[in-house]
Formats: C-alpha cells, structure tokens, sequence
C-alpha cells in the first residue's frame, strides 16, 4: 500500500531568518477506478475515472463515489475491490478494479448521464438539484436530536482524531457522527470529495452482505466548506445532516431546503449557523 | 448577468441562545463551455465541459480553463467568448461559448486526451508529472526577487481586496502580485481551480490582441492549499513562483521542482515554508 504522508526538506523562514528543516506532507496520487461487469463467461471491463486522492482506503473510496454518483444504486451491486495487478510498476497501488455482480446490467449511458447531467437537462442550479432528487431511491434517514452543546464539541473530537492533518496540518476531514455525538467513522484526503466518498464507503461495507445500511441519527461533519457536490454526495446516502466548518454555497443551501438535510455551517467555537431543516427539539 | 452573493434566512445559535438572522452566502451554480469551431463557412459547436462555480468574470474563467487544460496552446486562438443566447431562460447567463479562431483545426482527441492523461500514459505521480510538461511550450517567466517581508505582507494585501470573502466568509481567492508586491489581479470563486483559471484568464485578457503576456516576477498567491492542479495551471501559465496560504500536497511539490517553480506554503503571519525553487537574492 502507498504512503499518506511523505518527508520533505524545505526552507523554514521567519522573520527574514531562514532554516533548513524536515517536514511532512500530505501524498497525492492519481487512483483510476475501473469497472468489472458482465456474466461470469464473460467478464468486461471499463475504466470509469480517474481521481487525485491521498492513497489508503481506496476501496471505500471506489465503493463511496460509485454509490453517491449513482453509478450503483445498491452497494450489493459491487462485489468486490480489488487491486490491479496487469499495471506497471510504478501504477501498481493507483488502479483498483470494482467487480459488479454478474447480474449487474450497466448501461453506460447510465452513467455517462450522470456525468454529463447538467448539459442533458439544463444547465441551472435547479436542473442540478432534480438531478440530484433523481438520483436518490429512498428518503434520508431520521434527523438526529442533538442539542447545540453536542453540535458544537464535534469538530474539537473530529480534529483529535486526525492523524494526518497532525503531522502535515494540510488534508481535509470527513467524519460520521451518531447522534449521542460518538464518532463513528472518520477518513481524511488531499480532496474534500474523496473524503466523503471515503466515509460513505467504509459505512456501506459496515454492513455484513452489503446492505443498505440505516442513516438514522446520523450526522456528516466536513472540515472545510459545505459545496453542492458534498451535499449532493450526503443526500444520496441518505444521512440525514451534515455540519461544516466553513461556509455553505447557495445551490448547497436549496439543495439541503428541498430534501429535508439538516445543513449547519461556520461550526466555530460555541456558535454555528442553521442553513436548512430543523434542530430536533 | 447572475450575482455573486445572495441573501439567506438562517438560525444563528451560540451557548444554547438561537435566534433568526439574514445572512449572505456566496452563489455557486453551473457554467457549461461551449467551443465554436470551423471554418467560417461551416461553424461547428461542441460542448467542453461544465463546472460548479460563482458568477462573474464567466468570459475570463472560460479562456484561463481553456488556456491551462491545454485545448488552446496560445490565448490568440480564441477569439472571443460570448453567453449563448440560444438557451432555456433559466440556462442564461451559464452557458458561455468560446469562439476558436476559424484556422484553428480542432482536434478533439487532443483534448480528450488532456482530460484522460493518466489513463493513456500511466497512473502515477510521474506520469502526471510528464502530462503537464508535454502541454507547456514555453520556460516559466523569471523568478520575482522579494526579500521574505514583502512576502509575508502578501496575504493581508489579497485579503483586504477580497469583496465577496467579507460578505460571505466562504470563498477561495487568487491574486497575481508583481515583484513589488503590488496587487495585481484579484478573482474570487466558489471552486479554487476556477479563482486560478479566473485570474489567468484576466492576464491573458490584459494583452492587446490576445498575445503572450509576459509572466516576468509574477507570483500567484491562493488562499487555501496548493494542490497539483493548482500548480499545474501555474506552471502550464509560465508564472515562476505560487504561494499557498496552506500546505502543498506531495505532487504539488514533485511538480514544482522539476518545473523550477518557486512554490511557498503556510504562508501566515511572519513565516513561511520554502518546499520548491530559491528565494532570489
């Protein structure tokens, strides 16, 4: 498996006094996501994407945007991840393979829709959000009820928990939190989205035989800002509220109104911003 | 032309107290790039691409994407980009079609190429690398000669320009200063790549008859992390130095050596790091 941080030597200057020093950042390397479907006679394949992602997790990764891109509707869809082993060296580790079961009909234009969404139906922020609703089979989970002083000691219990980001202080965080405030699960990534995806991912596998799991009381807390794309990725799991340190886009903010999400943003301190639904009481 | 900022309800909450507030977001909605292309007498069009970003200077983010993904080599091939008309009336304003030059022969698999490098050529960071050198055809202009003051003095300057960042507190920002520290160019945006190809795009606009800019002691400074694309565009633009108010990634950093871009991170208060490239003397 490849590295999430790496050593490099740079030049420390404070105060027009500089000084050579070791430091650690944060690996960024491309993953191509391929796709395995057909009858077990017959097997195909396709390469689906290709992403800049902080390498570890890359399965969950797969599984996470397969599922919240729409490209699987059903994780039991995906059978498997698995490493390619037909690369060249230096690929080996940047290209997984996702087995879909045999049964799997795709229809390429499926997701090749998906993809190009916005220029089949009407390029506005509502057409985005119909794609979205599209997209989702079922209704989000249940809100969970937690009060201002639980919202506001998740990101001081996300942070702690960052390994990457104490060592390189660059990556951005994805966390699932239930609703007694215990962190479920956390993935950190170079790239918000994949961070997400990552989160999404390991809570797909965390059920046996790949069910859907339940998104009741849970919560999605982002280390940085809440942009359609991650709440669209929030929605189509079904989790019911998602919290950001930053601020909210307005596309974020429709989207989160017209599908019952729970949206806070600018989680600082003791105090946060309500964008959309409601605080249970 | 659409806004940038658009008022919002929110529950403000701060120790248990919640009370109603308007508040500003920042806008995000699609932008979908048309290319017109063909001799005059058989125009042809054909979609390019659509992204996520905040409304405004929509003509600049159109030629600095073009200019940095490598689909034109020179900024003189495009001849001018202008909002299609012939769209629904909630489409207006984000659909943009860039005019190439009607000697431009147009090949299309050179710019899928571009979109799926690291399919075609390997799946690593060195591939990556390679890409991005293939597209440049021309040295990185020479390297600023600032003492590490006026450096530290950068973000301050970028951020007391930043208009919708002070409504909103949600927005990332590129600026181009020159050797003096002086502001040159100033563009906001909901993504980070659209504020770098935002700016870009403004330099090449600022040349009479779409020539060449010179890149001479330019230093794009941005305000999150520095990540590959970021570098790309830099480097793809010829602009030698790039500092980044947060950390680099590890590619950024591979791609910023081998390309002798100067390339700061952690750039705050009075200090900062040196990961690529050599303060001049």
């Amino acid at each position: 498996m490849r590295a999430s941080v790496a050593p490099v030597k740079v030049i420390r200057m404070q105060e027009d006094v500089s000084s050579g020093a070791d430091d650690i950042i944060v690996v960024e390397e491309p993953l191509e996501i391929r796709l395995g479907y057909g009858p077990t006679e017959d097997r195909k394949e396709i390469p689906l994407s290709v992403t800049m992602r902080t390498p570890g997790n890359d399965a969950e990764l797969a599984v996470g945007f397969l599922y919240t891109e729409g490209i699987v509707k059903d994780p039991a869809e995906v059978v498997r991840v698995v490493p390619c082993q037909n690369v060249k060296a230096e690929e080996r580790g940047n290209v997984v393979r996702a087995e879909l079961h045999p049964s799997v009909e795709l229809d390429p234009a499926r997701w090749q829709r998906n993809f190009y969404t916005s220029s089949s139906c009407g390029v506005c922020g509502k057409s985005s959000i119909d794609a979205v609703h599209a997209q989702c089979d079922r209704p989000l989970g249940k809100t969970p009820s937690m009060g201002s002083a639980s919202i506001t000691a998740l990101p001081e219990r996300m942070h702690a928990a960052q390994t990457v980001f104490k060592h390189t202080g660059g990556i951005h965080a994805a966390a699932l939190f239930n609703a007694a405030g215990e962190l479920l699960i956390l993935r950190e990534d170079v790239g918000r989205h994949n961070a997400v995806d990552k989160v999404i991912g390991a809570l797909l596998a965390s059920k046996p035989d790949n069910q859907q799991p339940t998104t009741d009381n849970l919560l999605l807390l982002v280390s940085g800002r809440a942009g359609f794309e991650l709440v669209q990725k929030c929605v189509v799991a079904g989790i019911p509220a998602m919290a950001a340190v930053g601020a909210p886009s307005s596309l974020a903010v429709q989207l989160a109104q017209d599908s019952g999400l729970l949206l806070i943003g600018f989680l600082r301190g003791d105090r946060f911003n309500v964008y959309a639904g409601k605080l249970a009481d």
